[in-house]
């Protein structure tokens, strides 16, 4: 009962012509579905291929990068998030096939399956195609993303755990110090510290303002 | 005053003629030497490289093995440990390029710095010939642990946690129950659980050994 796939609609998505399509079924079906081969092992394979593609991508566009900053941007690129991005970018969720109850609980809209099948499709280009046709998926898809990386203004938070991670350092912590003020009006003070590097302190209207401005003041005071 | 290469040595290791040979100085060359650049860069995208084809090999070995056993298989085989392994098997320290005081604090033994120079080895190989050069090196350098790793009888611990991997689910909780018995004697219970799918207990002279039981006797409960 479970509906076959969209060919017609997953072409533009893969751009490759399928020699073995039995692949593709396989990596649009969810274990909900209760037929086998389910994505699971496609995801694994495509996890990697993603990750190599990606570190030789990073590796050629940043040639000065230091090791931990290229770690850094690639967690970002390949993290679940992004692979649910450009699911939802290809309108990859109604070729997804799951049981009746998956369905009904949303689960093309789910941020963890539009991941893992994005994954699986990379792992079933590499199959069918080679290491070419998987990389031209991902920098078809990633191109933007990659583009921008380097150039996003970041939130200081994550811009603070890169240059942490550029360093090879442990990731910042942050400390809730107090609260002070009346209860309309409360003020958080936060410390922000890495270990071997320093410790910046800053108070704001909640914890998470006080965080992002500790973490902007860490940056101001060990960055030009 | 670093050592240049031994490239006569480095021949049947990577049983690869570089074009660049600049990359493999860079693979062989540690940070403690204040040369640039050193091999992080490359274990950076070595790393990448030796999961793929890792993948790849475990995919096509094991086409019946669900996600979570392949990627406990590949975990152990990509460990920093295994590597390591690998490079003492080729004799590859005294190649590596390490300053006076590493040097003197046996960098060349150390199994960081020897998984590092394999990963970093597998990425000059993979920039100066391509995927099929690195590919050539791991399945020369891994074949016996890949052979290895589905025969071998394994430790009850790591086998439980590879039987719980495989249904993905949470690594196994070893918890003491208590001890018992007189000084020269005593006796330690211990509890194994895997959430969602069961418990067992043992009892031995020592807690590694009630684990060991414990892990055992899990297994004969649950499988067949």
């Amino acid at each position: 009962m479970t509906a076959p796939v969209d060919f017609t609609a997953l072409g533009p998505i893969i751009d490759h012509e399928p020699r073995d399509a039995a692949l593709f079924v396989q990596a649009l079906t969810h274990g909900s579905t209760g037929q086998t081969p389910d994505y699971q092992r496609l995801e694994f394979l495509g996890d990697r291929v993603l990750g190599m593609v990606m570190a030789d991508l990073l590796y050629a566009r940043f040639p000065k990068a230091a090791e931990g900053l290229m770690s850094a941007f690639l967690n970002r690129l390949v993290s679940r998030e992004s692979c649910a991005q450009i699911a939802r970018n290809c309108n990859l969720g109604p070729l997804i096939r799951l049981g009746k109850q998956a369905r009904d609980d949303g689960g093309t809209g789910s941020t963890n399956i539009l991941g893992d099948v994005v994954e699986a499709l990379i792992g079933a280009l590499y199959l069918d195609g080679g290491i070419n046709a998987a990389r031209r998926f991902i920098e078809r898809h990633w191109a933007d993303k990659i583009d921008a990386i380097s150039e996003a203004p970041r939130h200081p938070k994550s811009e603070l755990q890169e240059w942490a991670a550029a360093r090879n350092r442990k990731t910042p912590t942050y400390t809730m110090l107090g609260k002070s003020g009346p209860d309309h009006d409360l003020r958080f003070t936060v410390r922000v510290e890495i270990k071997g590097l320093g410790v910046a302190e800053a108070t704001g209207s909640s914890k998470q303002e006080a965080e992002t401005l500790a973490a902007r003041q860490f940056l101001a005071e060990h960055t030009t």
